[in-house]
């Protein structure tokens, strides 16, 4: 069966990111997997998403009062692609990268556009459900310091954590995490390691997935 | 001794948001207080900061290999005026819109200019260190849903927590937050009530501060 995998990534930092070299991977992975796979890519940081507006969401609500500008119907017509894009996808990698304890704010919006009421949830008489279906998520972490369990700075880290609640709210049962960190607290050698150790994480983690 | 406030707005929403009162009440409460305060207000919804890009870190390190092109400078010139803005602040209002489990887009934006290495902390040989300078800042939170302490879903707030660790880590001490929650559980008079309750936590908490 052939498998559609969203790929995003969201580093600022072009080529040289750790965060892009280890969702590349995990890419590249599943492709060796999954030869079936239909990759559609998206970078968050060369194509940004502006941050969500109060006329966009009157307007996905059918609440908007003014005419549409050219302005909204584009953003307007890009949300509902990034949203197509996300409920289309049977499995999505994302390269995270962790920007003063959180993810990118172009990341945040791109979050912003997929977790709409009524597409990817709704709220019933009995709590919230999620409706994005089955899917699989893997996030590839990259941080500049240690924020792991157990580490001083544990409580400090909003990018998993965060993302975590909000996945689970949309109704994505399947996560997998694999992070590379302390990454700015080394020389370039220390780096180098620390990238191919969660690479190798990368494969473990995929070759135990049912295809 | 005259003050220097700056007021800060993140929700998309306008006249109506909960968090613009709020933020707008702990303003008022405060410049009843102290009559000398001058306020500086920045609304970051209406005037959106665009997400940080390679190109501007690289330039704020003095590591940029490209032309400085147009749109870079003005976006340099704004960082540093959003910057300055903060560093001359004694005290910081914020109203702090709470959009898909954590703050907007927006509000990520201004830390993400505010938080500079060199400026705001740094890192020496026993850790990092705050550069922020004695400041009060003051959140005005607004949720739709509840989170508070003890709620199921506490864990998933990645708002408070969030800003806490951010302002924390540039070298605030002191931090006052208020809250109002379930903004959108109820009907409009349960909203008014919510919202009046916390504008009377606003009150006390200002109430409290030594002038």
């Amino acid at each position: 069966m052939s498998r559609t995998l969203l790929h995003l990534d969201s580093s600022i930092l072009g080529a040289s990111s750790a965060s892009r070299l280890l969702s590349s991977h995990v890419v590249d992975q599943l492709g060796q997997k999954l030869p079936a796979v239909r990759v559609t890519y998206r970078d968050l940081a060369a194509q940004p998403i502006p941050h969500l507006s109060g006329p966009y969401v009157a307007a996905t609500r059918g609440n908007l009062a003014m005419p549409l500008d050219a302005t909204l119907r584009d953003d307007l017509a890009l949300g509902e692609a990034v949203l197509q894009e996300f409920l289309a996808a049977d499995i999505v990698v994302i390269g995270v990268a962790f920007y003063n304890f959180s993810i990118a704010s172009q990341l945040k919006a791109w979050i912003d556009r997929i977790a709409v009421a009524g597409r990817t949830f709704r709220y019933t008489q009995s709590g919230a459900e999620g409706l994005s279906g089955n899917k699989h998520v893997f996030l590839a972490i990259a941080r500049g310091g240690v924020y792991g369990a157990g580490s001083p700075r544990h409580a400090m880290e909003h990018a998993e954590t965060y993302l975590r609640s909000a996945f689970s709210f949309i109704g994505i049962t399947q996560l997998d995490v694999v992070s590379a960190e302390g990454l700015n607290m080394g020389d370039a050698a220390h780096r180098s390691v620390t990238i191919a150790q969660a690479q190798a994480r990368i494969d473990q983690t995929v070759a135990a997935l049912q295809a």
